[in-house]
């Protein structure tokens, strides 16, 4: 996690949040690391995560819009093409090779912890400014990178056999820490012309929050068990 | 509920929605009209509902926001200012009689639950025109209009030492009555200008999600307990 | 003008605005002071002013939408009750005065000028926080306190038969140097809570484009002639 | 125009609109025909065409925001990666070639008819749905394909020498016709899904008044002369 290091904002957002070790070591990660997390609790996780997706893929449509730069307007783009056009693809796969086919994921209800965690990055979006809806996306986008990271460098995880390794190596892996890593970059940007000290309170609540929502997505995943 | 042969469009959604049902006659409520809801679950229930008040004002503002005539404009303006003028001052003297004092509610966590169903109406009240905004609203405004109504009417209702017979009266009572009619006459008014018979599938996802998430609101309170 | 000291933010980004002294002393100001104003002029501000007050009753409506402390939430929830059932009445009353009634005033056309400024308030508001739309409605809910108060102390501004001066009256009583100052006030609370000196540039090209826009406004009246 | 026969919605909001052939026959435009507009008005059309783009690329934004359907949102991110990837830099190469450099590009002053048409866009798309926003994007899409599909098969329209060959060919040229047809595949789904009869009030005024501001933005280049 180099990124800790370059950066102001999301290092002290983190290390102030009350729930991001909850989150980031929450049953459901620990479940992956040694390959005890059931199945049925993975495949309502992927179900969730195909419909978490799409509202993804709005939040960055949202901030190519709230963008005032033709830079800012073109990371975020990126993002959402990269979401509609290749992670939706990909995650479709990865579905089908756990047993969920097409259908039965157009089918699914959108549980309410999915709705809260995407509604209230949506909402928030709209109510601040770009730096606001960053930092609700940021427990996501940057949090999966430190999961990853994580655990693919810890020597007690599971490797043979573990049911879960492809999940681990996605977001370990350099392609998925480098839109991470471009994440906390544009945080910091934004931070830095956007916001003064005194704004710190109120990113810290949204980053909380963030955090929380997260939190109860991966709780619902070992509820639906 | 003379409204309801009044109208077309939300007596249809509320025929056809799957969750209505659960909803108005959710254990919660029926805790309301025999008494027996334990005062842990009200209590928690009267917390949440003043932070949904606060949202709740807001979703009036973006409905004031979207109208386009000015007529509109003023109805949502009004609603707006009756919740910030009145009814949470109200609010806040009901949770003081509960034992809940301006403090004890400033301190509160938004439970997922309140988030789940505030920001999905406001963030769908953005995505959306002013019709799914009142939608989105309906099964909240004239769900408890309803629910008050029947209660009041229900001859089975404890009434000697009910600890909620206010709770009945003030959603059974004219003023709110009147305030439940009004938003079906507003939804109805929009409905004939703004959508058409195809509209009516997304219209009754809307007002379906909505309901679902309204009836977790409900089930958070007893789960508290 | 005693808010000219007491804040920071506002005085800043009306020292350095280019347009500033082109608005608060354009020829349709200076036809006010004097009298020489045409006619036909005024009636066409006033018909704009009109369609004008629409779109700023929903940009406070945005504002209570977009605030995130029931403080604010009240403020503009004020402000926009004001406009809906106060000035607009007023407004309509005083149209009528200069042979503007109401079904002329309903037939207008929007100007594109009135468009661009109203449009470019919204807009930004959504593109921004609540900090961007406050500055965007500086220069229109400030500057029209400045005009009135220099006009109304400007002992070369004509006194005796000159019809605009219930005009100079109402902006500068103390009614509206009230609303003015309180929404200096709100500006200076939101910039020390939301922004820095970094901001300070994005802040204010928002506050000389609004400015140039609302020029612009007083020139079409002018152009219409 | 082959889509003005497949189409209810598009053919029907042209004919009613009144400004609709002051805007495909404006002066700017048979300036362009017979090759008799001045470079000067060009070239402010260009450079404001450059401050639209990215504006316009917004919009496609927020629309693949407000979609609902998976398909509906990739329709409109791949809108907005056209624009930002392939037309700015085409655009900039354009206007280099009329001798506007990039520096040049970048510090011109956004006019006010421009902000008028991009920020009615923007927000109107806000205040309404999908449909809303596609409506008011309608008379730039389908009207630059009927202008250019009209002036490339009038044998009357320079072809030896004129300096605006290009910019016909552009239009006319299948790539951009497609486009724009698909834009009008796009609204008359919306129109089948969202909208009834008794909207068509609503959205011809929409359409109306981007009509309107599009003239407006022509005729602005040629008072800039």
């Amino acid at each position: 996690m180099i990124y800790l290091n370059d950066f102001e904002l999301f290092p002290h957002l983190r290390r102030i949040s009350p729930s991001w070790q909850n989150y980031v070591a929450h049953p459901f990660v620990e479940g992956i690391r040694d390959g005890t997390l059931p199945d049925k609790a993975f495949r309502y996780y992927l179900g969730q995560d195909y419909l978490f997706l799409i509202h993804f893929a709005r939040a960055y449509a949202l901030a190519a819009y709230k963008a005032d730069s033709l830079s800012d307007i073109r990371d975020a783009a990126l993002g959402m093409s990269t979401i509609v056009d290749t992670e939706m693809a990909l995650h479709v796969e990865y579905c089908r090779d756990w047993g969920l086919d097409e259908p039965a994921i157009e089918s699914l209800t959108e549980a309410s912890t999915t709705m809260a965690y995407t509604r209230y990055v949506l909402e928030k979006g709209h109510q601040g400014d770009l730096l606001d809806l960053y930092v609700a996306l940021a427990p996501c986008v940057i949090g999966y990178g430190e999961i990853g990271a994580r655990l693919a460098a810890d020597t007690t995880a599971r490797r043979n056999g573990n049911p879960y390794s492809s999940w681990i190596e996605m977001y370990a892996g350099n392609e998925y820490q480098m839109a991470a890593r471009t994440h906390a970059q544009t945080l910091e940007r934004l931070w830095l012309r956007r916001a003064a000290k005194g704004r710190l309170e109120d990113l810290s609540q949204v980053f909380e929050e963030a955090t929380r929502l997260e939190t109860e997505f991966w709780q619902a995943a070992l509820d639906a068990v």
